[in-house]
């Protein structure tokens, strides 16, 4: 928490109106950055997020933003827009931030990054678990070498609900839509090239067999190094965004229990009881969609690198990729029978 | 977290620049009021503060404020001050919140609280503690009866480290100083009168014991409804800021812990072990402190009550003054004793 | 948990077949010792109790222990007929266990000592919390310096359900008969004299306060050294048996939380919950008496001195005593006020 | 716990005198069973533990125990004897409690179960986790519907430091000697059958390399019923011998941590910390053994069934050469190729 001590704010437009744009909106707010315009083709949203947050102007032309008098970009479109509105804002020079996934397609992702690369600007894709405190926390563990070398890795990652079913289809597959924040976290952690990918998966909600997907997997990631990482995906576990890490080492281990509302627990005569832990994704990791803002706009007015860039977003796709392909196919799947594919 | 909704946000004064305004300050800016004006006597405080959050105006006259077009003023001044900066808020019309305590003094409680009457503004007493997730959260339990009937209740309150010397000197006293929280944290939950005190203290420090003053101690409330309540201070747990409350009733018992930067536990060789719990007030009661704000807000432009007005001030004061003649005496107190004394 | 590797195992007698006498002679036979006999007057309970647990003999006249070939005895009998017993053992030159407390008058625990000191037998006394493990780790943790000297002590001692109202009416009131282990517990922790007793009560029960009692107290001790504690007592903690200590030190706190039976946590949309502590009195301290009745054995058959004598009942009772007239008086009680009065 | 209460005490021979063997020796006697022989061919451990535990008579050869006047034997000798002797004594007609595994090839296995139904004795075979109080509960939820239908299932299972080198060369391979637990576990909680295993595992250690095993392993089950299970494995959890099992239902999910020795937390200015977990097999699950034996009991005494017979072993197995298979050949194995394949 700080108040702005910066002389002159980061100016920012907004592409999108919807929810993770006004998550962005007060996390922006909140570190003193000027929001400049924001823009929405669809109805009046993008007119109802600008009153409700006293953003300056608004447009249902995107193309306005890149006119306006500002640095950088948050785009927060559907993803079937996140590359060429990055194109775009490479091709204007302004700095971008860009909801995760790039693209679904590697050849797509390629061509955004180069973009970037040849425009100079600075991208960072939203992997905002990145700067959660309990992740954090368990990162420095690793590179403190607290737990010694790592061994074995464990992401549970689980929704507290099944979305409507519409957005399942159009997701790309719960690897490419939810799992993918999960490949980035055991890059993230671990730090090195995964060699092998193995899913197994199952549907038990049976709308979601019908759309060809499945709700419940687990994945197997065989790193380069030897580390073995389990990632456990449900698409509805009810009692709460379930979002948990464990780590062993050759000097101990690690983990995160989730994140509650309040520390109070109850004794009655049935049981030993607390409220449920937190189950929506913005309260849940707000102070890491603030941080991520934070990082943003220093990379942006500093010289600093992007934490979590192209190749980062590229990366966890490939891992995606593997795991789509191990689900198909019933067997081990080569990263690298991914990566020269394309 | 919300954004702001309300067409016409409330205008406020400061009154103060020191630590807890700062604290103010940027709650105000996050649930969106407007601080026109911020005045502090010494140095160059207010100019400071105005520049590093971008208020408007500020001044070392401290009169001054109560000519700006505002709502409310927020008085964060020393505590000898209260009491007159109180009434003269009062006497131009102005809605306050002051911080804890209003006075040492009871008739001049009475007298802040009078004027504040006769010109029917709202005032707010910060006691922050009343809005804190954890807090609210037992207050639920017993209102609730989820643990029925209370019979005893623990509040166990103590600082991470002594402040300086200079400070305790001049504080009237731990229980004026640290358990008059403590003291409205038992009625709050509570609700009802106090009977009877009893104080047991001690100074294990000795620069404590040479300004007269004690650092640890046991306060026992007897509520007039048999409710026995223990209240646990020290100034010096070093570990963190340690903030519990536990409650047992006749169909069960609640309690909290209290709130750690994370959720992440190591397990090594040698033990298991988790990072400490939250150490710096201000990080502890953050999100309590912007609640309180909102609340402040909310009756300054609402016909709301305020949550905790002047009686709560005096009630909490009437048990600090107790427990101070229990201390000094060696024997239980009737807080009539005190009542009646003014 | 160990075999049996003393070549001569000990030779006990028991006096009294209730249900502390049961948990005794189970413990007994685990740790390998011969339970030679069995005395109860009343009915056939130790006929039944002697069947069941394969007692070689047993018999209605408690007397014929002591002519039994039997190296020490186990008093379970009624607390009125503790110390005649132990004067009857010492007489007969019998190493004795008695059960807490000793005697509700203090002349007559002196005259007890005095029997046992002249016949130049051991004497322990049931407190069994000091073998328990919880208990024992704090223990370790303040000796060992692991929190500094200590300031502050808490206990926290609640049974799950009030007992039959004939049991309490003659149970000596709760200071003798519940606050008794946890008097004696403070003093296990603490090591050094108490100076003054303040006791705070209330019948949340009123069948508890038309025998005279209470069943919700809240007693402080000032010890000589300047430690504060304080003890919560309550008859009914519907959830289960809670038996808790906290205490914080110049380096740092420890505590403990109750026993579970199992570490299972089960999330529903409901809530977070686990199954209640441990709820029955022998369950709980099981262990505790197993390692109690080894302590026995060991001092009986070696030169150790007795880890709690007839001193320990003593200084216990000096306490309750002080509580009581604290209570009755509505002051705080030197304990020399108790100490001279004999 | 319990005292003796059926007239006829089980009558019992043991079979082998190593560790385990005094593990059940002890569990034995604590519920009161007669143990008549012991034997071992091995220098003079039969005698010495014979000797210790005041058994009644002892041999070195081990025919001579099936002669003996018993009801039941305990067959703790190495694994390579488990079903020779299963055959010898159901040709005696004596029940049978054997350790875990009954046998490394299948048709051991069946020729032993054949000659168990043919004599018409109990065969219990010693998956000693089945009596844990931790993973009862959590078959009790599963059973009970407390969290659903469940969909995923995972086991950590993790040793707290790599045994000799040379045991593991004699192990069978860390599935069959380690997860055959694990195997047996998610068995006993999901119920049905697997339908398919995957495999992924690494040496940390070069030394367990070099004998051509892992010491690190995931193993993925998919049970027929769609419900995938993940097991976690690892030969050396510093911190402690980690065994949990974490389950997600349609209703919500079931969870147990490790058992500590005590409930005591230590808070200094380093951190908040508690000892380590139990560290050796025998004490984590000695309550767990003493049931174990206590069901064994029963089971020669009544009608009751063997609560884990010879084909909860046979089962076992079929996973843990699957999973070989699944390592050596690096893709997803059919049980019904391992079924077929004998």
């Amino acid at each position: 928490m700080s108040g702005l001590s910066s002389p002159k704010p980061l100016r920012v437009g907004i592409l999108g109106a919807g929810r993770i744009a006004k998550v962005h909106v007060q996390s922006l707010q909140r570190i003193g950055a000027d929001i400049v315009i924001i823009a929405d083709p669809i109805g009046n949203v993008a007119e109802t997020v600008a009153a409700n947050f006293r953003i300056a102007s608004w447009t249902k032309n995107v193309s306005e933003v890149f006119q306006a008098d500002i640095d950088a970009v948050v785009i927060c479109s559907p993803t079937a827009l996140h590359a060429e509105q990055i194109i775009e804002a490479a091709h204007y020079k302004k700095h971008i931030f860009c909801e995760k996934p790039l693209d679904l397609n590697l050849e797509v992702v390629d061509k955004a990054i180069k973009a970037v690369s040849d425009a100079g600007v600075k991208l960072v894709i939203g992997f905002n678990r990145r700067y959660d405190s309990n992740f954090l926390r368990i990162k420095k563990a690793i590179n403190c070498e607290e737990i010694g070398k790592v061994n074995m890795l464990r992401i549970t990652s689980r929704d507290p609900e099944l979305p409507p079913i519409e957005y399942i289809k159009g997701s790309g597959g719960i690897f490419c839509d939810m799992t993918i924040h999960d490949f980035d976290m055991a890059r993230f952690l671990i730090g090195g090239e995964v060699d092998e990918v193995f899913a197994m998966g199952h549907s038990n909600n049976p709308e979601v067999a019908a759309v060809g997907d499945i709700d419940t997997a687990v994945i197997l990631l065989k790193f380069c190094n030897g580390v073995i990482c389990n990632i456990e995906n449900s698409r509805e576990a009810v009692f709460g965004y379930d979002q948990r890490v464990e780590a062993l080492g050759s000097k101990g281990s690690v983990l995160c229990d989730n994140n509650y509302e309040n520390q109070v627990v109850l004794s009655t005569k049935e049981n030993v009881h607390r409220d449920l832990p937190q189950r929506f994704i913005v309260e849940r990791y707000m102070d890491a969609y603030v941080a991520e803002m934070e990082a943003f706009a220093r990379v942006c007015t500093t010289d600093a690198p992007s934490p979590v860039g192209g190749e980062a977003a590229r990366d966890a796709l490939l891992l995606a990729l593997a795991a789509s392909k191990s689900l198909a196919e019933n067997r081990p799947v080569k990263v690298d029978e991914i990566r020269k594919s394309t």
